[in-house]
């Protein structure tokens, strides 16, 4: 039988989690409760948050662990984990499964379940405890993909980050745009919610994101600009026949992602 | 009792269309059943193509008829319209419930119900059409917008044809980053696949957009293009505190959004 502490600041979020049964007990600090040597803990925080925890870890849990994070970016989360003692056993993971809205409420036992789940083993990383990882991830029903944490970082740099980056730019330009002539939000339609939906993303996660991804991202950024740059020469051309196939072009990219996509694991 | 002729060169989606009962007879082009002075023509195909039909109508339907296009940019259509002869009636629309699917199979009864739903009457437009499209909009559910059309093009192409761009470039970009290394789509979850939807639109339609909505779409590109710049510089400074202020203001800026999307008609 597992028995599973829930740890949140937030005495809200603890009753809520107790309620729902999703937690045995619950404790609003890791010292109120430091894990067994044997016990697995979870650190399900901004980046930021896991490496501070990480850093004190050897301090709270004098015995040792098993860690495993969830975290949105993975080389400095690795690279904190390569330097607890040998009395830990730390593996990196990132759950591809986000959402823009955020806290206990968002959550849900199927979250998981045909998901993308990537695993970062490093020089902390045990047999014994990458085993556990995939029984665990296999018991919700994610896919697991393991990945080198830098590998990691530029791709979710290009696939998260960098979509993020651009929805929030969309947002920002828009909101000004509009301001004062709201009915003209009434003209925005599924394609702007979609593409501007990340904006909504909790800021210190995003944060954190950004400060410890910052160059992944940055080189993700230039790259775009300077397409986006030659699509304004393109149509300041406005050269009919190239410009069909430039559209044609980018929904055959779009076909040809969601069928590797879908051909994947999530 | 309202008889409806569809009009369409595939003969696959004249069947299909008989076969829905969506239509009563089925033609392949307009002059094989020119409309009746009182009837209603509705012009729903690329925007190139319907102001090729609008310049051809005063020789295809020599006694005039009425005239409403789901045209998705109106500066170009309402021009050509204002041209007809004296004996045309027409006003120009654009239900803002696109799909990145096109044909007879992506269309729905439900697909107008609360929608906001552009009217851009022009020197062409008598004020008995005016009502009959108001009727038309009220009974399939969808919510008018009575607009002046630059003021519908300067708009959609923030809202709309802005956010198509990105969606392409942002597609264009992951598509050359992850040539070769196809795992790597399997790390992209739903923010990807959002901000991406908009790619596999039908480049036939994206193309006519773009033709007719050139310099407003460029405006926004430009306007883009010095937020992203002004993003890359602030992101290399790295300042924890604007940072997080800057993310917070975007997710504001998102529920803004959301608010008065809901508060509108759509």
């Amino acid at each position: 039988v597992t028995h599973i502490t829930a740890i949140d600041r937030d005495a809200a979020t603890r009753t809520a989690s107790l309620a729902a049964g999703t937690a045995d007990h619950a404790v609003p600090t890791l010292a109120d409760a430091p894990p067994a040597p044997d016990d697995l803990l979870v650190l399900a925080t901004p980046v930021r948050t896991i490496l501070d925890t990480l850093a004190h870890l050897p301090v709270v849990v004098p015995n040792g662990c098993l860690v495993l994070d969830l975290g949105s970016t993975k080389s400095d989360i690795c690279r904190a984990m390569e330097a607890l003692p040998p009395r830990f056993a730390a593996i990196g993971g990132h759950p591809m499964c986000g959402r823009e809205v955020s806290g206990f409420e968002a959550g849900s036992a199927e979250l998981y379940r045909d998901q993308t789940f990537v695993l970062t083993p490093n020089a902390r990383t045990t047999a014994s405890l990458r085993e556990a990882a995939l029984t665990l991830l296999h018991n919700i029903g994610a896919q697991p993909l393991v990945m080198v944490p830098a590998e990691h970082d530029q791709s979710v740099a290009l696939v998260s980050h960098l979509p993020y980056t651009l929805a929030a730019l969309l947002m920002q330009h828009a909101y000004r745009s509009v301001r004062g002539e709201d009915h003209i939000w009434r003209i925005s339609a599924s394609g702007f919610r979609d593409t501007a939906r990340l904006a909504g993303s909790d800021p210190n996660m995003m944060r954190d994101i950004m400060l410890t991804n910052r160059r992944p991202l940055l080189t993700q950024l230039r790259h775009f600009r300077r397409g986006l740059d030659e699509f304004i020469t393109f149509l300041e051309q406005a050269d009919e026949t190239a410009l069909f196939d430039w559209l044609a072009d980018r929904q055959g990219n779009h076909a040809y992602y969601r069928q590797h996509k879908e051909n994947g694991a999530s």
